[in-house]
């Protein structure tokens, strides 16, 4: 064991998992044992969700079955539905999905529970709900009703249809899919650290997505996409040739010591294996759109960061421009992460409750020692 | 490095602290260098929130301020309270501060900000808030009109206020406030634990408290008080010499296996600190209140567990008893946990935020590799 800290748990081992696998030095990522490379335009969004929460690929009955369950739970709840104008008005997007999903619990009859059954009810519930949330959140800030939800839809296309009001196109539907399915599970991130480390006391599993949220909220993990986008944005409004631009920006950003966001990752030493899937269907939108501009930035930029640092560019980089083309709001893009974390992270809930020990660790006390507590009105 | 998980992360240091210490071996706590026996029954709640958050022992102009800016902080928020009696029909008292704190972030001008000026102003905010929200949940729970605060009195004796609809006597809110005292911090505990690991994603106060909480929902973290209450309730219900009863149930509960709610702890080796003074509380309130039927109860449980078991009691058992003779409804004992604790967690955060790096462990794969993905056609 070691007797400093371990700042970050870097490369410290917290916990057994069977339900993903990486390999930083090959790129390599895995659900299961089945390569994302395998997976990515494969397989849907529901057959993985399955895979991950109930440790095999469906059949045809099972996954109609599961895709019944999820369009059944296509509702956001009663506290949710009452809470959500002030909501709306008032707390950012990821503040809003850890309030929204905090309150889901009182709509739940098997909230209190941890048994085997009720976590993977729980877990298809919460998968389901996820992109309601969302949706319901636009539609609130924006004054507009949440379209009424189609069970004959795929949760991505009945997300995009819920957002954006019309039925998306079947591409569009199918590359958010994919997306979804890229972003589904990823070992040991900080979400489902946390995730993990709350439901290891035996809280539930709202609890320990809620905390999951709450940590994906954070600009080092879920935000990254988010920020990539804006800086996107900022250069291209600062006109001129938007593409020269993000050499200089980037240029001068890493003169000053600053990170470019959507590159570099603790865990792969070459390319991230999602980003290729990425990179391609950001290509492919682009193109669809009559407008590459981003694309054609977001490549100049990661040619210019590999150059100056040897980076390669990460899940969030063209997670970024996809979202972008298929009209998400900037400010959902973490939002919409969750939605596909959701898989990941209830599945690791389940994983933990099914062999649980309490995680909690020992700290390095660097304070002062053996001091003398004088009275208030001596001090 | 570890190559096999450790699992729980048992005695891997996970991060630096000058917040608190213990030594297990001797059964010591020290918050800052200051030993928890001198502070039981010496320093106030408010100064050692001062002390956790800000760094040294107020002085008396410094302890009024703070004060002051607690007693400001005494209202429950605008969304709380327009959601408070759905959220009080429909979610445990856990679940419900979960919701609370979460839509709390609505009214706080810093909620954004990790700044540390930022993070000072909103760990007194929360600390302020945590009572006041137990109190108004159990009153919106009964039906009562939350009494109006009174910011000449301390946290511990306004929550009694607040709880109970009486301005306490005096020695209740003093006892309170030692609780308090002694729960405010505990090193890596799992809650806090999460809540460093929420905020070295770089994400907010609010977020890395909701994360604690949540986790402390857990029965194996803050639960365990209740679960202690509950025991020695059931215990008494069944008739018959109680105190008699409690050895009989001990060993029965010991002879199948069983664990015994309150006793042992991973980190002390021999008698946790504040148990002693917790003790020596439970004996004195039992004395005021003319019944000592439950410490008498709870001395008997100690004496059986340490023969049967050589496990000594730790910080929720004499809690429990404390807590009920002081009025408090049994499952408000992990809110009020968590109204303490919210010192420690804010500090962690503070520090956290003040040296951060992102809390990211590795995992050990340990399921299947190599397979292929079949369409689901040809499954």
């Amino acid at each position: 064991m070691a007797d400093k800290p371990a700042r970050g748990l870097a490369d410290v081992v917290a916990a057994s998992t069977a339900l993903s696998d990486i390999d930083g030095q090959a790129g390599r990522l895995s659900y299961r044992g089945y390569d994302i490379n395998e997976l990515a335009g494969n397989a849907s969004f529901e057959e993985i969700a399955f895979l991950l929460q109930r440790g095999a690929a469906p059949d045809t009955a099972e996954l109609e079955a599961y895709r019944a369950e999820l369009a059944a739970g296509r509702g956001i709840g009663r506290l949710a539905a009452a809470d959500l104008a002030g909501i709306a008005a008032s707390q950012q997007p990821m503040e809003a999905l850890r309030s929204l999903v905090s309150l889901g619990s009182a709509d739940d009859p098997d909230a209190a529970s941890n048994e085997s059954a009720a976590n993977l009810r729980k877990a298809a519930r919460l998968t389901a709900k996820q992109p309601v949330l969302i949706a319901a959140y636009d539609a609130a800030r924006s004054g507009r009703d949440l379209p009424e939800p189609d069970p004959g839809l795929s949760l991505a296309a009945n997300f995009l249809l819920q957002l954006t009001g019309q039925p998306p196109p079947e591409r569009a539907a199918e590359m958010l899919d994919t997306c979804l399915v890229l972003h589904a599970d990823h070992t040991m991130n900080a979400s489902t650290f946390a995730a993990r480390v709350c439901a290891a006391t035996l809280s539930d599993m709202h609890s320990a997505v809620v905390a999951a949220i709450a940590t994906l909220k954070g600009p080092l993990h879920g935000g990254a996409n988010e920020q990539v986008m804006r800086g996107l944005l900022a250069i291209r409004a600062q006109g001129g040739d938007p593409v020269e631009a993000v050499a200089s920006h980037v240029t001068d950003r890493l003169r000053l010591g600053d990170k470019i966001m959507g590159f570099g990752h603790r865990v792969y030493k070459t390319e991230d294996p999602r980003a290729a899937h990425l990179r391609q269907m950001s290509a492919e939108l682009a193109g669809a759109a009559g407008d590459d501009t981003f694309y054609r930035m977001s490549r100049r930029m990661e040619e210019v960061v590999f150059a100056e640092k040897g980076l390669y560019p990460n899940v969030d980089f063209y997670a970024a421009t996809v979202y972008h083309y298929l009209g998400i709001p900037t400010d959902l893009f973490t939002p919409v992460f969750s939605a596909s974390r959701m898989a990941g992270w209830t599945a690791h809930i389940i994983e933990q409750h099914a062999d649980n020990r309490l995680i909690r660790p020992d700290s390095e006390y660097v304070g002062e020692s053996g001091r003398t507590w004088i009275p208030l009105g001596a001090r």
